[in-house]
């Protein structure tokens, strides 16, 4: 592969590169072997086995295995092109159900009691999502793909939209990624739910470690009743897609803070302490209420020698307990 | 016209593509019958009558015909370069107004009490609205043309912002299109006021139908107090002005689920049951309180024989009533 | 330089042309006199002195001289390379900071008592911020410049996050621009803070006074606990970094209503009564009651000859006292 031809497929996967020939020709540089991982053309059929379980706690997850259940759930990511058929068993004593945002699925894969496609207790059922790449329909007409930052819950639990089961953990999230598409070093997942960050007390987080130069990728989702404002300290990211500009052409706004409400889903790339160094750097919600009321975590950016300078975990006096 | 020439104007129909070289050389395929319709140019004058009326049942609408007022008000489609002067008649024993978001106006067509531009009870008054295409203003700089989703409503009932005609139904909206947009199959009105779609009881739709493969504009507008969250089972559609991504360079997210606050309006076009199929898709706010309260409705796509899979109007379980 | 240079210069300088064969050919020409001021490269070192003070009415603002503090605090502009060093001296006697979204700073600089970048009362701190252009990483990836509608605030006064500091009045608009970025003739700033704007009293404005055809610059923020949608009427901007379309290929709806959050931030520029004339033009939140309970002001857009047609600064009948 010659250096233009890896510059011009790194253009393309961020997504939306309006490639001039002059912009393609641009990138002469060396940078063919330090280049990013990308995603792949999808294409593939793939089965998962899903567990809906209510935890010890009271709370309610979703697992890949038994009695692992997670709030979050697991990440599940695919390719544009990729099929999931993903079998749920329901081992709790009450309906659940899988519904999923952003993805194709027939109405039988719906997730909802009006459809009929939930889960009885100690039921299981099969829920298919396809996706696919974005492409020209017959009549000439762009049709988009299915790349995103989407997530699935619950629907059936407490009421007809899940409100239980959402407020309980059956929650989680989905990303679609477009060939070509960055791949991050790490994922996180931030679930604002309620007042509360992935269903954990106030005032604990979750933090995220890094070090200096890792490209984290945050997948930030919304559930339950209020709005909230989501920011980073530190770092930023473009309002669109991938959260990522596509180039200089690319108008998205660049943001460190996004109002959301429940069932919005974002998701964004930082390389951790880029031009700002090593820091315990906040994230929280900026409505002055949840933040004073502990909807904060950190990201942990460390130095290469592991160290963070001003962090002492002990006693830092933000009212963030660990 | 030959075939690439046809396939050239649905893309730049499409509002914004990127227009490479190689991009506008790749579609050859002979897709030139097929294409949708298109919107064309501006420029006319139009003259419209619409009536401000007291429904039987105490709510407030507008209405092309007197006693013919609805809730929301007619849809008044527009292309850029149109001129359209409405005649308003107030029959109510209040003072009313017409304020329009997003069209150009003087202040004399403002629609506030402040800019004694409101209708008295039993009075007349000749609102204007103008539209304009986009272009190079004198100074080399960009001028946005007219075109987008907006909406209108009274300004005057109740508090000097309306707060009362908008409880009551006094709004509607508005589409303004760009010579080349693509022009729906059918067009449906969302408007979420305060907790209800509208002005219907709860838990009571508005439902909407449609054949595999239509092409449905949606045109969703908030009002009232409370913020929302629209979303739809089964379709989704690009967070920019047509909600149509207009080619693989359009950085836009694409989303299923859209937070949204008084006044804000958006709009989309989907292809019924495209990638999914028919079926009886649910959309509805995603405040689970608002869900759970009936901001409910439902697409209800049909197969080409008119049948819905999976769906009973009389027996679905969502708390739906018809 | 011939007119068709400069428009390329204009366009360029709008941040995201998609640059086709036949718009990147246009470039021969020159407009120089006619165009818009633009900004220019970055890439200065600059100092400055903040004051932190409490204001005779109980309310606390930034200052760039003693005594003489502001709500909002000073406007700060940057362009994308430039270094500023704020010296910042806490009059009053609890202990405050300044906290920026968007720009590079190091944890030293976060302005949390968390990483003990506060400021004691009577004490006097460095805080360094850092910009930076756009521009192509080791890597080959895309890397978003800091130009943008940002914000500074105190994080520490009340609680934590700042609540009683921003409450009171702590907070401030900061503008990075980009090489080219279109300069307006005047910029205002609006900060929708709880129920008020610029913790003004409720129906007080504040009114900006503008002539047709002057450019003028919004920057828009959020503060507090309410989410609120920002109205203008009579203009319009683009939903992007600029809030200026940059040309006919740039996606991004056109609105004149935005939902926004807590520390959420954006601006644009429009020509005043561009299209449709002088006149006293409301802006407001559109939330019903917050509109009714006073959060409005006007932009009152006077002819050459300074009246303003129809307005009556004594007698206009939307309860905005000045």
């Amino acid at each position: 592969m010659d250096r233009r031809g890896f510059n011009r497929r790194v253009l393309l996967g961020g997504a939306a590169v309006a490639t001039s020939t002059s912009l393609s020709l641009a990138p002469e540089v060396s940078t063919a072997a330090a280049g990013p991982r990308t995603a792949p053309a999808g294409g593939e059929t793939r089965h998962m086995k899903l567990y809906i379980e209510e935890l010890a706690d009271g709370q309610m997850g979703y697992g890949l295995e038994k009695g692992r259940a997670t709030v979050p759930g697991p990440l599940i990511e695919l390719n544009e092109g990729d099929t999931l058929h993903i079998e749920v068993e329901n081992t709790m004593d009450v309906a659940a159900s899988l519904h999923v945002h952003g993805l194709d699925y027939e109405i039988t894969s719906d997730g909802t009691r009006m459809n009929k496609s939930h889960v009885e207790p100690g039921a299981t059922r099969t829920y298919t999502w396809r996706t696919h790449a974005p492409g020209r329909r017959a009549d000439g007409t762009w049709r988009p793909g299915s790349a995103g930052y989407w997530h699935y819950h619950d629907h059936v639990v407490g009421t007809d939209h899940g409100t239980g089961g959402l407020r309980k953990g059956l929650f989680g999230p989905v990303i679609v990624r477009r060939k070509g598409d960055i791949l991050p070093d790490r994922t996180v997942t931030v679930v604002f739910n309620d007042m509360l960050i992935n269903n954990r007390p106030a005032h604990s987080g979750p933090d995220f470690e890094a070090t200096v130069g890792d490209r984290v990728e945050w997948i930030v989702i919304t559930h339950g009743e209020f709005y909230h404002t989501f920011h980073m300290h530190g770092h930023r990211w473009a309002d669109n897609r991938t959260g990522l500009l596509t180039g200089p052409d690319d108008p998205s706004q660049v943001i460190d803070n996004k109002i959301c409400g429940p069932a919005d889903s974002f998701g964004f790339q930082v390389i951790a302490g880029e031009g700002v160094g090593a820091g315990a750097w906040m994230y929280h919600c900026h409505v002055q209420s949840h933040s004073d009321m502990g909807m904060v975590g950190l990201f942990l950016v460390k130095k290469a020698d592991g160290t963070i300078p001003g962090y002492d975990p002990g006693d830092h006096g933000h009212g963030h307990g660990h």
